[in-house]
């Protein structure tokens, strides 16, 4: 399954530059990925509520061309590494009016996290912890090429 | 007693216009307003250790002249009230280089906070829930003017 | 006319309170401010185009309610006060499924704006620089109250 | 050369799990950037100002250990790569107290950076648009270990 948020740009957002300031595409990214969640039916503020969060371990993402005010993102995401204890989700950017089958993303993302518990930090097994939400990742895995 | 904080525009604070976008001065006054908290001893962080929040209930800010990336801003703050269950902070912000006795600031802002528990938002009474705060404002209060 | 922005809150606008942090009140007004001028055909990134931007001058935001990550803003704008040179915005946020009717807003916000050309800053005349922006504002103002 | 920063956390910057949003770490490293490139005696300010910009065209972050409210981040910045185009910085987090030479760092990031022309944004050779910029990073450079 490829999830497909639509979000458009805020004036906030921009720096100096004249163009969205680079950081700001991981709050996208995080915002893809509670619409994301949602569309599997494991939305990620219930998953606090018990107890359980989902911090960020690992962050990568390559900007290949600049979005501006006026611009709308399209962000593609998908989950394409699932074990135990890490779940991998990959993100492409594209500016809304672009051909997504031909062109290339505007920035890619790729962000890698586990499962931790409320109180205390500790990382949590996926399968054990929260297994509705490991069988619907299971059920929607996507090759990461 | 009037706090001074020395705040360095950072890139990702500027916008498209190329000056400070305006949301972030109310994040520096926050910064302003935990340097003066420490500067009396009583540093902000403890006060949350200890299940007391301060929300922000209003905030009022004039912008005056913009603030460039490459600009340090200057936050001087001041305590103008202290009741039993609201505190008013004032803040103005000049650019490192002006004549603070002369120019006028760059901006100028206002904050109104109360105390409330960390485990339910109910409001607290300032003299009561944290008595040597409340003694620390009154001994440092300024005039509005 | 009211205008109504439907925002979802985003994780990265939450803070260590476990609400929405006040400054971003600001981001959402702005959002509901650019979703507002496109609403009555006066697009703000068109208004940059032609070298007039329109920056804030004075923000006003009182906080009643806080609002958390899995709520969505509903954020209603109108134009309350158009002169030559200014233009009031207020704004005020409720959480999806309160009464609107019935129940206060979670926050209200207000906003002054002026013209100004995108070379040089200095100060234009709204009804000359921008005619048409001026009475699309006067067919939509709204009584303040 | 190692550059060091100093950067108290804001409470702007924590989100609901209570510690430093993962973006965040984005924007100091740019902090951190932007005053070793002062401490070289390249003031990425002068740069703009001749018309260059020096955009981020990737991104690394990996997260170990959370910082909170109240911490203060050390920000250990080195250039571990300079091309004719490409520049490589490395950022090690660590929280002020922890002991360097024993300890791992809170967070390691990279970012790697092309120059482009600010009327254009078309990419621009280090070595020939900004001569002393080169000289600079080579005198400066680190192992990337």
């Amino acid at each position: 399954m490829i999830g497909e948020s639509r979000i458009v740009v805020r004036y906030a957002e921009t720096d100096k530059m004249g163009v969205v300031y680079h950081a700001n595409y991981l709050i996208w990214f995080e915002v893809a990925r509670t619409e994301f969640l949602e569309a599997i039916g494991q939305p990620y503020a219930k998953l606090e509520e018990q107890g359980i969060m989902s911090p960020v371990l690992r962050i990568e993402c390559d900007y290949n061309t600049p979005l501006h005010y006026g611009d709308v993102a399209i962000v593609r995401t998908r989950v394409v590494t699932v074990s135990g204890v890490r779940t991998v989700f990959v993100y492409e950017v594209y500016r809304e009016g672009q051909e997504i089958e031909k062109e290339a993303p505007c920035c890619v993302g790729k962000s890698l996290h586990c499962l931790v518990s409320s109180s205390d930090f500790k990382p949590l097994v996926l399968k054990k912890a929260a297994p509705q939400l490991y069988e619907a990742y299971l059920s929607i895995l996507e090759p990461e090429g």
